[in-house]
């Protein structure tokens, strides 16, 4: 990679700090804004759903021996966490169950590292909910303008980039809510750089969703050493041993500038309507679509086949899967899910929704075939009924693609789905309502109180 | 680099795992043992010197609002703090004079990721001293082996390797601690190795010396997850996407396995006389001798012409040294230094120092020329006195090198030095005498009562 090295870069670290410093956040538009809440709303279902996975109880078991002051809220839980503790384990919940926000540019997941090291700091500061909108854009348009300016060819060398340049975003964020200068968020930004971390190897074990409550912690620790004088390199993005060049064997610094504070990058958020990997939202899209526009049922069903993108039989071609984990990457039992329930959340992957005999039933009557003209949004169906009639479908943006955004119902559908088993019905509905109007809150512990489990609500 | 993936690496992440979990540490040797305890004085002298630097300050005021219970000893503090933050705290300490050890085949410096996380665990534990040294040597082992494994291509990249491998170090270090078996010690070492950070873009900032601590504090914290039950891949190191090829352009994995058990990598361990960049120790070196063998008073020195490895010039070429940091990156202040007091500590190199009238007349009569034959622990020196009577001297392996060891007599000075200003004389000596019988205690808490500085001492 050395051969690449240039001494002439653009001094963006420096650029991007004075941006988040100074940047006049009446600027921006409600339309933005709107999509920062809709972040919020979807983060916030994604991490109360998953707050009582075993990778977010066995880290709060670890640490708890050793915890601070326990005033920090994680949305889903009873107890509170001391600051860095209530980062790393929100962080954690928020993507345990791979159903959060993405950046479809670069596969990062935005809100994880930085709304998870905001909202222990908002409630440390007293920060409003606007304050906290307006920090969580900045920070998200910090860590997506990073990974543009490396993506792919960092994601290619095997570094999971939410993760790597999550930590930069939390900083970035972070940095902005403590209302650090241009100068000290330089700083902030490069103690975030140095700690950028996280392979793809994890990708199937905790250490996953770990990445993103490392980022938050570590970029919010950044922030804070930064406030109080701690130094680092001012170049720590472009320097010749800085993170665009160690990190990654081409970048695009220009990603970084252009259009900087006129373009947001969280206008380009989507949020995931199926509780799996995204390459097999189109042909489970398709298959609700047909179950509720033709009403053929289940049992009448004698074949669907699909056809697909490369990718989908490469990374989903599991005909006959046997735990709710190996159903995720299966295309069958998924558009099978998709067809009988018109949902695939948590629940449509679980160890029983593999072996309900009705599913399994339809999951062997789907077949799929490989097209290389077929986009990524994209998928045909054609339904055969007992009786040989033929029904087809053409899916051209699937739901929850930037193109065919899920719909504010469907979002606070899934955060309902999400939410009610650990919060229940009514306080669901309430913490819902406080989260779409969170610009209007005097102080986000508003919204966090409403989000703590009581046992009543688990009862 | 994907272009060298293979999936026929050897599981060096689990062979390593298994040898931290179930090796035999009666067969270390008397000598290595030795080794350890010099490795931890030296450590101990570097971390209670630096304890009062701004980094560390910097570091404890930002985190101190937000801590646990303060049970923890960061030596040469007066304050305990909790658990991660000793280590944080300590692995800052010990590294940011870059007094402390050299692993010279890689320069990792091995005992600050590996007992900045020991020690405060230990205390946690009630180890015993015995078994902090067992762990101290193969913490060191495992993070030396894998730096080994892809040094220098892992360093030229830009890595700064005590950061990236040390993280392991601490990990298996703690892990054995613990008594973590087999399985769950793999788990902790993928957990530190997905967090594996640290730029060399960041040498001449706070953020060197964090790359210690932060190492110290994940591969505590990665030890104490995989304990109760985190997982990571099995293969966090070899794996096509592990750390080996993402963070490497090659790697030699026979570094990892060959004699493993036989050999140990901290009987490579050295000790830096002098407080700068080992590249100019030769040249400190030549002057010391000459000055103590031949006596001839600085003020009759007329020159002194040094043959210098090339490096000497390319990194330490500073004519006029106007700051103690600056007085770090100029041969010739600490040659003359060296000359004038036979000895180059922080003293030497102040901001006072820089200014000495009669350090600056000698210093402005030496020069250096480079030879490419010359090794980069050898030397020639040739002093030319005022009455044209000439003195040569020739290093070849200059005090502190693997071949020419600091003896324990100079260590023991090294660490009085450093100890001294921040304990008092007599607890320095006690401090001292504790740590150089370390195995014999029943409780490391023995040791870090003596480390506390006292308003006494510090009167």
């Amino acid at each position: 990679m050395s051969s690449h090295l240039t001494t002439d870069a653009p001094p963006v670290t420096r650029i991007l700090a004075e941006f988040v410093a100074e940047f006049d956040v009446t600027r921006i538009s409600e339309r933005t804004r709107r999509e920062a809440v809709r972040t919020l709303v979807n983060w916030l279902g994604c991490t109360i759903g998953g707050s009582d996975h075993p990778a977010v109880y066995i880290l709060l078991d670890t640490l708890k021996p050793f915890m601070g002051e326990a005033r920090f809220a994680v949305p889903g839980l009873a107890a509170n966490a001391d600051l860095f503790t209530a980062a790393l384990a929100q962080g954690v919940a928020s993507h345990v169950f791979d159903f959060d926000d993405t950046h479809l540019k670069t596969i990062v997941h935005p809100a994880g590292p930085v709304l998870s090291a905001l909202l222990p700091l908002a409630q440390q500061l007293g920060s409003s909910g606007r304050q906290v909108v307006d920090a969580l854009i900045l920070g998200v348009e910090v860590e997506c303008r990073v990974a543009n300016a490396i993506y792919p060819a960092h994601y290619d060398i095997g570094w999971h980039i939410t993760g790597t340049t999550g930590v930069l975003g939390a900083a970035a964020g972070a940095s902005r809510l403590l209302g650090l200068d241009a100068q000290r968020t330089l700083y902030a930004l490069g103690i975030a750089a140095t700690q950028s971390s996280g392979f793809r190897e994890m990708f199937g074990s905790m250490c996953k969703s770990f990445h993103v409550g490392a980022a938050a912690r570590n970029g919010l620790q950044a922030a804070l050493m930064a406030q109080n004088g701690f130094t680092s390199s001012t170049r720590a993005i472009e320097a010749p041993r800085g993170l665009a060049n160690v990190m990654a064997t081409s970048r695009k610094y220009w990603e970084i500038t252009r259009d900087l504070g006129a373009t947001w990058e969280i206008d380009l958020n989507s949020y995931k309507p199926f509780a799996c990997g995204i390459v097999i939202h189109p042909a489970i899209d398709a298959c609700v679509r047909l179950s509720q526009r033709d009403g053929v049922a289940a049992a009448d069903v004698r074949s669907i086949d699909l056809t697909v993108h490369p990718l989908v039989l490469e990374l989903t071609g599991n005909k006959a899967p046997t735990t709710g984990l190996q159903s995720k990457f299966s295309v069958f039992h998924a558009a099978a899910a998709g067809y009988i329930h018109h949902r695939a959340g948590e629940n449509e992957f679980s160890d029983a929704a593999v072996h309900d005999p009705a599913l399994i039933a339809l999951r062997d009557r789907i077949s799929a075939k490989v097209d290389p003209l077929t986009r990524e949004h994209e998928v045909r169906a054609s339904l055969t009924d007992a009786k040989g009639r033929r029904f087809d479908i053409h899916v051209e943006h699937a739901i929850g693609s930037v193109e065919n955004p899920l719909s504010d119902q469907a979002l606070d559908a899934k955060f309902i789905d999400l939410a009610e088993p650990v919060l229940g019905a009514s306080q669901t509905r309430r913490a819902l309502d406080i989260a779409r109007r969170v610009e209007t809150l005097a102080a986000i512990d508003e919204l966090l109180s409403e989000c703590r489990s009581t046992s009543a609500a688990m009862a």
